[in-house]
């Protein structure tokens, strides 16, 4: 027993936030009983709980579809558009299921973010140079194009909090801030443009940014629309001021928008981390063990079948009285299913902030580390995930750190994104954020995201990267030991778990030293700084 | 009713050890009941508990004697000799209550210590760059000279663990291992006189040395003897594999034993950072209100006088029967008191080693910011508070983290004991740790420490040095924030608490820029970076 339907009209366009209205509603669907949940309003659409008595073997599971509708309905009065649009929306969903392809991050995207660097720095009448404004990123483009960054790789420059007018315009639309960024977006996307360059802003999916300026709730179609109309490259769609258990669903809305829109934007969801942020953690294996036809919906009907068979299958749910709407209700397994999430998404953060201390960076290389729910796996051509933004050239990080974090981030395939200040950068941060070996391990056309063979725990950790090269691999030695001399460590590729029999040819990446031809077994010593790395490139013989 | 005695020899010759024999031992003293005490090894000499039935309204105390003998003495049949001798050793005790004034650290010591950087690589034969070896030292001194160092005032190139043969000589006489220092110490130190530097030495005062090295239990004259000897000027006495209870009587002891060969040796003492390790903390307050003619002893008689009163004020024992040994009576608040500790090292570690990490370096701001017991106060020429190395131009810091922690140690007036590679240092690290403006905060004549004036928690802190020049001052803005931008810190003199009506010239430290004259009340605004510090000269108007 399915919902079988078909939608009559494109009812996301309705916002609910100028209808003013929430509350609860019971509903009866079809056959189906009267369901009593909490109506919610979500990024300008209702969602409820819809119990549904299924066909196979669980007992029950929850339904959680997307509703948008003109009116606010009592609980006994349901006019009729309302069940059409529910059911439209539920086959909007399933849409958004298949997988992204809309061009874009082949390769983990390279560029620029002001966000850890500049913060929410506004203050542009004492602190002209480093305030958020047009100022600040056409000269971190400049520099981009004559300090060489562009022509290594990097091309977006992505406006971060902080940017729009507090006030959204009588139509409803963001507005630059005017002082700040007085040519407006569209002006600064063109410069970029015209540089070679591409331009990023920013928006959240909730009332408010971070920061407290205008969020996307309820405006999240008129926001794509204008980001696509401003001839944006690329938004990062934050989280703040939301429930974290809104996003499995809205987020794909938005990015049913982007992709509506005709523009090629790059979608990066801050989604899965903030999910992480709540203690819902994904259930990789069980997605994989049962969602083959995931990636192959064809039609609504199908569709439909299979998002309720996944539903079905990973409800937490054991009876009808659990499926009304509760926090325990949300947790799925399936809310942040990362494979769902590269389907919406081209880039996602799955972790906390970077902050510009090597704390964090050690703290994020762990989560990679850890690996939970396999989410390494998921990442290829056209979706990565996202360990955050480059301190590179910043305050917190020593030379060595610096390498550390440029290295494991180029071995998790990794957005590049750096969050710098390219006018005053060490000449040593530079070279290390445009050495052509690393960005090539980072830009390797697999797209393979490096695991952690082992770790000694405080100390040295291996990590293997798969390059497109059949056999070939990047190797990093991670050291977290921070008691002054460099570690040695000797090993052999049997030893790894390599398995060519002739060996292999190994070169330094960091410097592009040969180090030799190694037999499977053949041992072989290095030694690693203290809170630094140590990266080879390994082809068979 | 007081001990009143005349020592018959110098006891302190005698070694425990070689007679191979500990135990307990009842000992009755003049007029004083039997004590029931263990017979303590200590540094070679035998540790008693004596009560003492005090004239004063105390109820009763404990007195620890340091004694030394030829024969182990069962419980009933003592020997008149070994009552000579007990009391021949608390006379010795009184006498290393003095002020120490070797002449020496009148300011902080500056230098280069092995430790942190190169620690206990004894591999020459892969490694013999960076060994611990005495052509380590050679070309660390060369390049102190070479590269200027010495020229701004760095001048011991300190031996850390790992230098001695694992065996003594016959005589009981320390070696150097002979492989790595082939030509031994002495010839190193005279390396280090010819180069117009000075070479220190390390020894534990237990019964090895942190890396299982031979101590100094037993052996403490001989091995002063042995430095004197060597010509080695400065000696760090650590404190691994000892019981920190006995340190407050067995440093002085070899505080005693450098003195007494003639040879001014900086004496380096680890001994309060084991006693707060073991949960140990100093009484300032209490010792400072009783114990004004603490500096006073002159006779042997007026000595152990004075030792008693200080005994009997800070024991924490109420009546007799505690006054046997046990654990809870070592913990006698006099027992890191600072004040004797000053008399007796000329700089002493009072927290947990340095690590090549900011965390490392903020926990230890953080320790000397809640200064607890005030021990700053003690901070002098002949004696200052030891936080550790510098670990300016390793792996761990950022410049501006290198900034910070050289800016604080020159704050604390704390020894500039670089722990580094001189042959592989970044440019900026020399040049920092060569700053005069930075140098001559740390080596003002004053000797003052600076105390934190306040902290905003994970943010600025402001810390105030005096300087020898009257009303003059070196102020600190710390910012731990790693959250990517600087901080906007807006002040005034009368704010921070000054009060020269005047105002204050102000001059930034690390570049030695003049940012102008300010009244009083006179807001003024500084940028502070991210892990790093601002430090500006205060000079009154």
């Amino acid at each position: 027993m399915h919902f079988i339907f078909t939608a009559s009209r494109n009812l996301a366009s309705y916002r609910l936030l100028e209808k003013g209205r929430q509350g609860c509603v019971k509903l009866r669907i079809a056959s189906h009983r009267l369901v009593d949940t909490t109506l919610m309003s979500v990024r300008g659409y209702l969602l409820i709980w819809v119990p549904h008595k299924a066909e196979s073997a669980c007992i029950s599971y929850s339904v959680r579809v997307c509703f948008s509708g003109e009116h606010y309905f009592p609980d006994t009065n349901f006019p009729s558009t309302m069940f059409v649009g529910i059911l439209a929306v539920g086959a909007l969903l399933c849409q958004l299921s298949v997988a992204l392809d809309n061009g874009l991050a082949r390769t983990p995207p390279m560029g620029w973010l002001s966000w850890e660097r500049f913060r929410c720095n506004t203050d542009c009448k004492n602190d002209p140079d480093h305030c958020i404004s047009e100022q600040l990123y056409k000269r971190q483009a400049d520099l981009m194009v004559s300090e060489g960054y562009r022509d290594v790789g990097y091309q977006y420059v992505n406006i971060d909090d902080c940017w729009p007018a507090m006030e959204r315009d009588k139509d409803g639309k963001l507005v630059a801030d005017p002082i700040r960024f007085p040519s407006g977006i569209k002006a600064l996307a063109r410069y970029m443009h015209s540089k070679g360059l591409k331009l990023g802003i920013y928006e959240d999916f909730g009332s408010k940014t971070c920061a407290g300026y205008p969020g996307s709730e309820f405006y999240m179609q008129t926001d794509a629309n204008t980001f696509a109309e401003w001839e944006v490259d690329s938004l990062k769609f934050d989280g703040c001021n939301s429930d974290p258990k809104d996003m499995p669903y809205g987020y794909p809305i938005m990015g049913k928008f982007l992709n509506m829109t005709g523009r090629p934007i790059l979608f990066n969801c801050q989604w899965p981390g903030y999910l992480v942020g709540v203690g819902i953690q994904p259930d990789y294996a069980a997605v994989r063990n049962s969602c083959n036809q995931w990636r192959n919906f064809i039609d609504v009907q199908d569709d439909w079948v299979n998002v309720l068979k996944i539903i079905d299958h990973y409800g937490n749910d054991k009876d009808n009285s659990s499926a009304f709407a509760g926090p325990g209700g949300w947790n799925d397994p399936d809310m942040s299913d990362y494979r769902t999430i590269a389907k919406t998404c081209n880039i996602w953060r799955n972790y906390v902030d970077v902050t510009d201390s090597w704390d964090s960076i050690v703290d994020i290389i762990n989560t990679y580390g850890k690996d939970e729910g396999n989410f390494s796996a998921v990442a290829a051509p056209g979706g990565f995930n996202d360990p955050d933004m480059l301190v590179v050239g910043d305050f917190g990080l020593s030379y060595y750190q610096q390498k550390a974090q440029f290295g494991m981030w180029a071995l998790f395939a990794a957005p590049l994104m750096m969050s710098n200040d390219l006018s005053n950068i060490r000449d040593e941060a530079k070279a290390l954020l445009q050495n052509k070996n690393i960005i090539a391990i980072n830009q390797d056309p697999l797209g393979n995201q490096a695991v952690r063979l082992f770790e000694v725990p405080g100390s040295i950790s291996v990590w293997v990267k798969k390059l497109a090269k059949p056999g070939s691999r990047a190797i990093g030695v991670l050291n977290i030991n921070n008691q002054g001399t460099p570690q040695k460590y000797t090993t052999s590729f049997s030893d790894l778990g390599f398995t060519n029999k002739k060996g292999y040819n190994v070169r330094e990446a960091f410097e592009n030293k040969t180090m030799g031809s190694y037999g499977l077994d053949q041992k072989f010593t290095i030694y690693v700084d203290p809170t630094s790395i140590f990266i080879m490139f390994a082809d068979p013989q």
